[in-house]
Parts: C-alpha cells; sequence; structure tokens
C-alpha cells in the first residue's frame, strides 16, 4: 500500500470504532450512511446520528479529495504546494449532547500530499485536534479531557502538548466575543514539517490520536448523561450553541473553506447544531453556573498545579 | 442644521414611528431601550424586542459613528474616501415574528460622509434597502411587498427598481446553497454616487423609504398573523431560520464589518434569529408546501405580467 492508502485505513478503522463506541453510549440512535461523490474527484463517507437519547445530533464524516491544483487557502497556508496537485483526507466528528451537562465534542484529523512522486506525493502532512465545549464550569472534565490528551502527546515524541494547547485556544476563540468555544485541546496544522517528518511516526501518532478520543471524551458523557436537567439548563445550552454557530460559520476555516469550494455542504455544515438561540444582550445572573463558565472560556492552564489543585477541591456539581 | 443633523432627525423619527407600528400590531410586546457608546466616537440606540405575541424577536437600531480614518472594507468600495474623516449614520430593523405563516423583515437605511468642509463632508451618499423571508409560498405576498416598493420608487426619479431589486437578489443570495435568504426587495449602495447627487431629493427618498416600510410589510402581517399552525410549520421555520443564520454570518457585509471593527456586538447580532435548528440532508417532501417555497427562493418577477396572473390565480391558501 502507498501512503495515502495506509492513512485512509486507519481513519476508516477510526470511523467505525468511533461510531461504534458512540452508538454503544448512546444506546438508540444509530448513524445512517451518506456516500458522497466530488465532481471535481473524490468524495465522502458521512456517517449521522440524528435524535439519539445522549446524542442529538452527531456527524463523523471521511472524505479524501484530489485536484491538479492545490486550493487557494491551502497555498497559502504552504506556498511551496502552489500549483501542485495534491491529495487530501481527514476524518471529523462533532458530537452535540441533548444533555446540557453533556459538554460537545468536535475532533478532526486530517493528511495532505502534494506534488507527485510515482503513486505519492513529493510532500506530507498530517495536521490535526479535538476540542470540547462545555455549557457548565465541571472543573474535573476539562482536566481530565486535557489529561488524557497530554498523555497521548507524552507517549509521541513529536507531539508537544503545551504547544498543541496553545494553538488550540488561539483557533478556538470567538474573537468578536473575545471568549473560546468552548475549554480547548489540542490543535496542529502540521504534526512534523513537510517532507521532514517520519511517515510512519506521524501515522502512528494519528492512529493514537483516534483511538484516545474514547478515552478523552466517553467518560465525561458517562458522568453527566443521566443529570437532570430542566429548560433553563435547556436554554442556556440553546444560547451557548449560538456561539459554537458564531465561531463555526465566521473563523472554522475548514467550514470557510468548503462553502468556498462548494464541497457537500450537508458534510461540511454537519457541525451545526440541531437547535440554537440568539438573546439580545442577555447577561447570566452573577455568581450561577452559567455565569462562572465564562471563567472556563479564557485559556487556562487544566493539567498544571493549579489544575491539581482545583480538581481536588472540586466538589464534582459543577453549579 | 447641517446634513448630517438632518438624516439624523429623519431616522429617528422613522425609528419612533416603526417602533410604535410594530408595537401596535404585537399588541403585548415592548421595544426596550440599549443606549451604547463607541470608543472611537459616536454610538447607537438600539430597541429591542422579545416575547411578542406577534414578534418573537425583533429588533430597531439606530447608530451614528465617525472617525479620523475611514475603515478599510469602506474605503475598498470607496477608494476617493481612503485615509479621511468619515461620517455613518444608519437604521437597520430586522423582525422574526413568532407565526411561521408571517415572514421575516429586515431592512436598512444609511448615510455616509467622507471628508471635511466645515461642519459637513465633503462627499456624502445614501444607501439601504428591505428585503423579505417567508417561510412559506402565498404569492400575493411578494407580490404586494414587490409592488409597495416598485411604487415608492416610482414617485422617485433617481430611484430604479428593477436595478435595485436586481442588487437585491444578487446580494441576498446563499452562495452555498444556490438560494436567496428570500423573496428579496430593494437595495443599493448609492442612492445617488458620491458627489452627484441632490441631497434634497436623496433625503426625500429615505424619508419615504422609511415610511413604505409600514404599507409594504404590515398587511402581510396582519393577514397571516392569526393562521394556526402546528409543530410541523414551528420546525420548518426554525430549519429556514438556520439558513437567515448562514447568511448572516457568512455573507452579511455589515454583520462581518460589525465583527471585524469590534463594533457593538449586542446590536450588531441582533439580527439573530431567536430559535434556530440545522437538520442533515433534510429536503422537505416534494409538493409540500414546504417544498415549494425553495420555487420562491430564486430571482422572480414579483410585479411584471407573471406575478400579476399568479396573483389572480392564486388561491391563498400558499399551502
Amino acid at each position: 500500500m502507498n501512503r495515502r492508502e495506509r492513512v485512509s485505513e486507519v481513519m476508516r478503522t477510526g470511523q467505525r470504532r468511533l461510531i461504534e463506541a458512540f452508538e454503544r453510549v448512546d444506546g438508540f440512535g444509530r448513524f445512517l450512511e451518506h456516500d458522497w461523490e466530488r465532481p471535481g474527484g473524490g468524495g465522502g463517507w458521512a456517517r449521522s446520528l440524528e435524535g439519539g437519547r445522549v446524542f442529538e445530533k452527531a456527524g463523523v464524516n471521511m472524505s479524501a479529495v484530489h485536484g491538479k491544483h492545490v486550493p487557494p487557502s491551502l497555498a497559502k497556508q504552504h506556498p511551496e504546494a502552489e500549483g501542485k496537485p495534491y491529495f487530501a483526507t481527514g476524518l471529523s466528528l462533532v458530537l452535540h449532547p441533548l444533555n446540557p451537562f453533556v459538554p460537545a465534542f468536535h475532533a478532526n484529523f486530517r493528511y495532505f500530499e502534494v506534488g507527485e512522486a510515482g503513486d505519492e506525493g513529493e510532500l506530507w502532512w498530517f495536521g490535526g485536534g479535538a476540542d470540547m465545549t462545555p455549557n457548565y464550569p465541571f472543573e474535573e472534565d476539562p482536566v481530565h479531557f486535557h489529561r488524557t490528551l497530554r498523555a497521548l502527546c507524552e507517549r509521541h515524541p513529536q507531539a508537544d502538548y503545551p504547544a498543541m494547547k496553545e494553538t488550540c485556544d488561539r483557533y478556538f476563540t470567538v474573537r468578536h466575543r473575545n471568549e473560546m468555544r468552548g475549554v480547548g485541546g489540542i490543535f496542529y496544522d502540521e504534526l512534523s514539517p513537510p517532507g521532514q517528518g517520519s511517515f510512519e511516526t506521524d501515522l502512528a501518532f494519528t492512529e493514537d490520536g483516534l483511538a484516545t478520543l474514547i478515552p478523552a471524551y466517553l467518560p465525561i458523557v458517562e458522568r453527566r448523561k443521566d443529570m437532570p436537567f430542566g429548560e433553563r439548563e435547556r436554554e442556556w445550552q440553546l444560547y451557548r450553541r449560538g456561539r459554537y454557530v458564531e465561531f463555526n460559520l465566521v473563523y472554522d476555516r475548514g467550514t470557510l473553506f468548503g462553502l468556498q469550494t462548494q464541497g457537500n455542504i450537508e458534510a461540511i455544515l454537519m457541525s451545526m447544531p440541531p437547535y440554537a438561540r440568539w438573546e439580545f444582550d442577555y447577561h447570566p445572573e452573577p455568581g450561577s453556573a452559567e455565569a462562572r463558565m465564562l471563567e472556563f472560556l479564557q485559556p487556562r492552564d487544566w493539567v498544571g498545579v493549579h489544575a491539581e489543585v482545583a480538581a481536588a477541591h472540586s466538589d464534582g456539581t459543577g453549579r
């Protein structure tokens, strides 16, 4: 197998396992298959679940596209790729849980090749990331999430958790609100610089990353999914999802790239929440859990000394 | 009074009359006052109604801002203004009705001055527009709306309805969906080219335009607001509002300009609907009213011969 076939196999396996894990925790909803072809070359395997018991809306999509000339947005980031043929494959997932106490979750793993060298590209690189968006300030949730991602990075020398965490904090900022979309995670444009890394070790990180999504996120789902909630929590969740929409439509590079290039609109906008709301000049009651959540939306060290102390003192209620 | 004071007076009067008219038809909701100041110069008088009987969420905002150098987005459209001081004032309104059979409505009237000449600008021009976004295909509603706007234009020789209608069709297109946000209306960047029009006649058009919003829209509200509806119509309304959000956050120049320049976020995002939803790969049942609505979302002659025939044959149910 050439490189792109090996990456595709890892991603397909990852997609299948993630879907199985999410269906198991949901216990009711099923992912439906929506395969699509891209007129310019390639296509995708979208998998979408709606109306589950745990997940109100979820998507786990894979796509693989290729073309004769790298698109402008890619050339902008990688000038050395301009005008060359390219291949890009990726797996993206977005989960919007029903229970407002369960965080939303997003992850993306991608692989690029540009140029031609036999049946492979001259240059290749991996990108990716994972971030979590809670609505309520349970300290132990981001602490667990970040610790699991830090441990992933520590298993792979080329993965720098502090740098990837900082990139994530910066990337997932709703700039016009001066707040993050959630509590961050990790994000990297290039796991190793194009042409300078080891394909084997970078593929191994990607495989481990895909597998690590489950222990990073599902324990949090398990401990929150049956917490009782009412209209107040639901309305706050929908309000926070409005910010999620603002981020994705105004700032998210992948979304804007997809819309500009007339990609598969439904797969691109799979990230949209099932319901969202906006209210003019809304401010949660000072001191409430909703107001305290805003403190979580600024960059914070979730795994250092501060986090250890916070986790030890947390009463686990988040309210 | 200098020019900017005269425009401000016309807009303030327009704002007051529109608010009175919308409160009267609502019969319950009241507009609350949210005044704000802009650190760089100027401010705004936002008026917001939420939870009305007819209007689920409505905003009628006025702002007047000035600065030493025209912002980049304005200079891009008007290179002759680059580097000069500017003054901009405008009135924007967005109405999101509760009943899915009542169209959403948006209008904006704006005035710019650049350069300095005594207490006025060297160059000035007016911009504006009004567009309507129904969820159900009642032919007589866009026919009435467009006829009223055409009659407005016919009262003012400098206003070219066909050109303004075409600009509106083009502007309010959700390009990644290849559909319009609604049934359009009129839109113009410059009522007369900067420095070439008559201030008096352009101000008179603006004043007449503000007054015409009421007969253009309220009769449609009156005939739809008490139509019974259920979950199906509500869900379709929220789905269509998702497209409204997509347009405003991805394409609307005013929204993006506001977000980029860190304007008053709440006033800028007043246009967001109270609730919206997204569903993966949703298609209304063929032949249903919801499916037929999609035919309304392509540019169409609403006032010509075709429209006359359609209106005469309409059974008025739209379903």
